[in-house]
């Protein structure tokens, strides 16, 4: 409920500051460019629209992390009048979204992914060249958005931008290998997924003036969150109900996905390895697949990292002790997230 | 020969200052991300050496600016013992060096370049999804390089990459479009090349801690040094001797690139443009078309124009007043870039 409520007031100056930042691309002989960051951000197009903005979750992380934190800070009124006082991490928030944004759409020609929510990717739309130098323009907006914050903020975003290489580098080289391990496996969503959501609440934190171990509770609540939420997604891409996913069963099996319980499998060596080996899983076989790596223990051990993970991130949020509607949100979101009742 | 003296001296400090930058990309799981980026930097892997790490002409810019700067502050002198006073310019040397090596990464992506100073390129060696994120990770390193600077360096440094990627945006639609006009031409060298040498020279000169009014100079300097470079590179690339440039002649012709007198002739309606629209200019036919385009005035206006700039490059120069050995060196790197003698 707080969640709805406050979103229903973040969401437009979010939108609003986004666009703002995303304009400064655009000059008399680059409207092209910008025009191109329109579209990606579901702003400008064919399909334009909410649906095509995404939920902005990021920002949103930013905000009530921001807001969770000041209301603890009794000496941090600094900002006057009746603006709401997590505005003063909207930089982060505009800074966080541009960098999710240009990393989907670097991903996208990686990944030689035709659609992005439902529309053409920027690729499609105007080849491979302007789409890397479009998200090398988003990139650069990104620290844009947040120089108003300073250098321990922009610290913050550098360090997260170079985990995000590191991630997507593994996650590439995944592709193309046989062995993955699953120690390589956290390292690799430890960047591409948790960096990020990391950032976001320490950044909220930063912003809202909390102290260095306050900082760091914030930043391990996000980190956990991004871990466990991806362990959460790698389950559902097996075992999720269709109905519910909106993917077909088993999904990811049939993609080839080198996602943790295929891991898990991979090390036991056993029927579900073998047959692994063999070549693709067609969508047919998906499910006799998922049943022989749910034999094998996948299932089980997946569920008790996604639990064990999901635990941690809810201590961390304990220990940064959020506080009022904020908190209350914050704790909404993070619970949706990992798919617990909100 | 201050030049050289300095180079000798400041050189090996920039190269050390990248390794150390490049090298935190490294982790026990990304040993190959972090390989990528010492291979394209010519430290590493086959062909490595002096020949391919390039002649690190924009850290020396930086340097000599803040060298050149610096003697002028009496009140300067925050630095001490035996360490030379440009030192505190480092991190900002290396962070447009890095810069300037991320955009060549996605550059050789985005003209399908298999050779990068006689080597093959990363795209070439670890595919064009990985060299895509090589790329971004370096992109990163410029940041982390620059942040002991702080939040007005850290600001030249996005201004300049919006820059870069606005110019990049133009260039690449040039070649997919019949018209271009020599206006667009400006706007995209002013981001391609002369962006970058602008910030190399405004950033030493505010290490240095020149004032708003000399750090003006130093940037325009660096600017106008870009345009007359970009325009002399223009005019070589048609009438250049061949066996100076180490091009064949009217290499820029064959290769069907808009350049300035190309967009001049183009513009003039006469027998050159009337050749252009008929299609792809072979080699042999190239040095009768220079003829043309020559003819038509188009080698004129661009060595006017080419004088035009390195006069003002030369005016903001004196403007900035660069002061004792550093100040002699950066003239003398100056008229070596405009092709006049030292």
């Amino acid at each position: 409920m707080p969640l709805q409520t406050l979103a229903r007031e973040m969401l437009p100056r979010v939108e609003a500051e986004l666009q703002r930042i995303v304009h400064l691309a655009r000059t008399p002989d680059t409207a092209e460019l910008h025009a191109m960051l329109t579209y990606h951000m579901g702003w400008e197009g064919a399909g334009a629209g909410p649906e095509a903005q995404g939920k902005r979750i990021r920002p949103l992380l930013v905000l009530l992390s921001a807001g969770a934190a000041l209301l603890r800070d009794r000496d941090a009124d600094s900002l006057e009048g009746t603006e709401p006082r997590w505005l003063r991490a909207l930089p982060a928030a505009a800074a966080v979204e541009l960098l999710h944004n240009f990393s989907l759409i670097h991903d996208d020609i990686q990944d030689n992914s035709p659609l992005r929510r439902g529309r053409p990717t920027v690729w499609k739309q105007w080849g491979i060249a302007q789409a890397i130098n479009a998200g090398d323009a988003m990139y650069t907006l990104a620290y844009t958005a947040m120089l108003p914050l300073g250098v321990v903020a922009l610290d913050i975003l550098q360090r997260t931008c170079l985990h995000l290489t590191q991630g997507q580098y593994l996650d590439i080289s995944f592709e193309g290998r046989t062995a993955v391990t699953v120690d390589e496996y956290w390292a690799m969503i430890g960047g591409k997924t948790a960096a990020l959501l990391a950032a976001c609440t320490e950044l909220g934190a930063l912003a809202a003036g909390a102290d260095e171990r306050r900082r760091a509770a914030y930043r391990e609540f996000g980190r956990h969150l991004g871990l466990a939420f991806q362990v959460q997604d790698d389950l559902l891409g097996i075992w999720g109900n269709p109905s519910l996913t909106g993917k077909s069963a088993a999904s990811d099996l049939a993609a080839g996905k080198k996602s943790l319980p295929v891991l898990y499998g991979l090390a036991q060596g056993g029927a579900f390895a073998e047959r692994w080996a063999e070549g693709p899983v067609s969508v047919d076989e998906a499910g006799v697949v998922a049943g022989m790596l749910a034999a094998e223990g996948a299932r089980e051990f997946t569920q008790s990292q996604a639990d064990g993970l999901t635990m941690k991130a809810l201590g961390y949020l304990e220990e940064a002790s959020p506080q009022g509607e904020a908190g209350a949100a914050l704790g909404e979101l993070a619970n949706r997230l990992l798919g617990r009742a909100g």
